[in-house]
């Protein structure tokens, strides 16, 4: 007897890491950042209807393990994702993710995909679509502190939703803004390296936090941050990790994603329990002003959350078809008679 | 450009169910059941040490689906398994799951392997293991009431572990006590096929019952069940589905898993919350007795628990090495400086 070929149900799609760098230029990734916060903003507006699961920590002396899952009713998708500072010391990555999608109807596994690349093109996605609901209409100028792994994903993302064109870029170390100079390098911004963060927000409209040390740091304080400036702070995403002095966020209207997961992570973590926060589905929603004046200070409180990363996952399914980059995997052991499984393991055997 | 191959940091090793079907012919189902419970009692005697998470269930009208996380420490684990049972109408499994390893140390994932296939090993490793320190210990005959999937690999394991020679089939639809009789014709056991439980019980020594259907059933009742007997039940798994009468209960020493699962989904969510049970990592540690005399009823009440899936992963693991059962999968991005994603999206431009 000789094994018959798996059906078409026992295969769920796989996209690579080299594949989704494949598709990423083959979409483009200006075209796909503006791509991902169309997907991001419709989970936005349709937030309430959402399975918000707190995410499942598995935590250890050297980092975490995270399963992050959610679900709008039809699709339900997760993340796996890791945290490990130490990592970048034995030359591997903090952070390492990957994703699925299944269908609600009948929990079949449809798409597994690699989201290391993916969660730095949805969280710069993120953030571009947030300072497009908040940021001074005519912001062409950001800094950029902290020059580690997304900062270049912030910049793509930032040009292409909300049209910035010069950057302003610290960072504690000159070798790693010297790797953002080199990368952005010919893709057409006007880019200046600045040697304090002072230097770096001067004449910014948009600030983005996006460094990397567990601690309670203070990339910026109170006196350096003029009025009417929009604050994309991202770096600051798990407890004990922060990167504003309290006295900006007493100064700033604050948005936030999911506000039990933010007061835990975020940079509210430093203030009271019930320190008055925006969240950002109201806003997208038309439930919650965005920006109400040219001298606010609006400050994204950005730690990612699930509903972002299957956003993102949605959007991979719906440009996969046409790409074709992606491998099938026989993960579902599909038996023509479902009781019958025994049967159809005898039947391999060949 | 060209981009250069991904490091071997950047692949895990994965499972397919048709590696997974040779792997199991290559070693022998019942050399691989004895190989199971090896592995299976080795992490109930250090059952302590494990993170005990609950698992995380994504409900609908459909279904079910969930995430079980455990980890010793040194290597975490989870399973993705769903529930669906009007999917066996549909053509479909009811039961469809993967699994996954990952380094505590570093969060990266290490091994992918679908688990449909070896969650039907472990559940009856995990049966065979228990009914070796419950049963008694000249039981050659096992009563197998409800015969769907499950059925034929809890004869391999009670028969590899245990000993046991002859089977009384019994189940309600006749079709599948035939599709048993089929699998199991011509591998040396002797079979019965019976036309109810009653005639299926008679001079058994182990009663498993293993039925599918979502509701308060009562397969076995009080009058039926004599003295000295171990009974397996593995049928009912969640809320809403169990499978004896509570007087049997009554009259039985228990022995579950984990007891906070266990009285949400087992047998025992007919009885009181104080309702006595032991534990079984407390039998194989030696800290509480197994069977204590000849005519006490033992009885597993047995719902599946994530360090199961753990031991299973770790088994093959531990086998895949010399077998080349496996392909590498590309899922981590795996830049040679950590901080320069980025540039490894732009030298796979080529």
């Amino acid at each position: 007897m000789t094994a018959p070929a798996p059906s078409e149900l026992a295969f769920i799609r796989f996209v690579s890491v080299e594949n989704m760098m494949k598709l990423i230029h083959q979409i483009g990734i200006e075209e796909m950042m503006t791509g991902l916060v169309g997907y991001i903003e419709e989970d936005f507006r349709r937030w309430e209807l959402f399975d918000k699961t707190p995410r499942v920590a598995s935590h250890s002396a050297e980092g975490v393990i995270e399963l992050m899952p959610t679900s709008d009713g039809e699709v339900y998708g997760f993340k796996y994702v890791n945290g490990h500072p130490k990592n970048t010391r034995e030359g591997l990555q903090t952070v390492t993710a990957f994703g699925l999608l299944a269908r609600v109807d009948t929990g079949y596994p449809v798409l597994l995909s690699e989201m290391t690349m993916l969660t730095a093109l949805r969280t710069a996605a993120t953030s571009a679509m947030v300072a497009k609901h908040l940021a001074p209409k005519d912001a062409r100028t950001m800094a950029l502190i902290g020059n580690g792994a997304q900062s270049e994903f912030q910049a793509m993302a930032m040009r292409a939703v909300c049209g910035v064109e010069h950057l302003r870029l610290y960072d504690i170390d000159r070798a790693a803004t010297d790797k953002v100079l080199r990368n952005l390098g010919g893709l057409g911004f006007d880019v200046t390296a600045c040697a304090t963060p002072e230097e770096a927000i001067e004449g910014a409209q948009i600030i983005t936090t996006c460094t990397a040390d567990k601690q309670y740091a203070t990339i910026l304080t109170d006196n350096m941050v003029g009025s009417g400036v929009h604050i994309n702070a991202i770096g600051g995403d798990c407890p004990g990790k922060t990167e504003l002095h309290p006295d900006i966020l007493k100064r700033s209207d604050v948005f936030v994603e999911f506000p039990p997961q933010t007061r835990i992570e975020g940079e509210i973590q430093q203030m009271p329990e019930d320190f008055a926060v925006t969240e950002m589905w109201q806003v997208l929603s038309g439930k919650a002003p965005g920006r109400t004046s040219e001298r606010q200070i609006t400050l994204f409180d950005g730690v990612g959350f699930a509903i972002e990363d299957f956003s993102a996952l949605r959007y991979l399914r719906d440009r996969l078809e046409d790409s074709g980059l992606y491998q099938n995997l026989d993960i579902i052991a599909d038996p023509d008679d479902p009781r019958d499984l025994f049967g159809m393991l005898q039947r391999a055997k060949g």
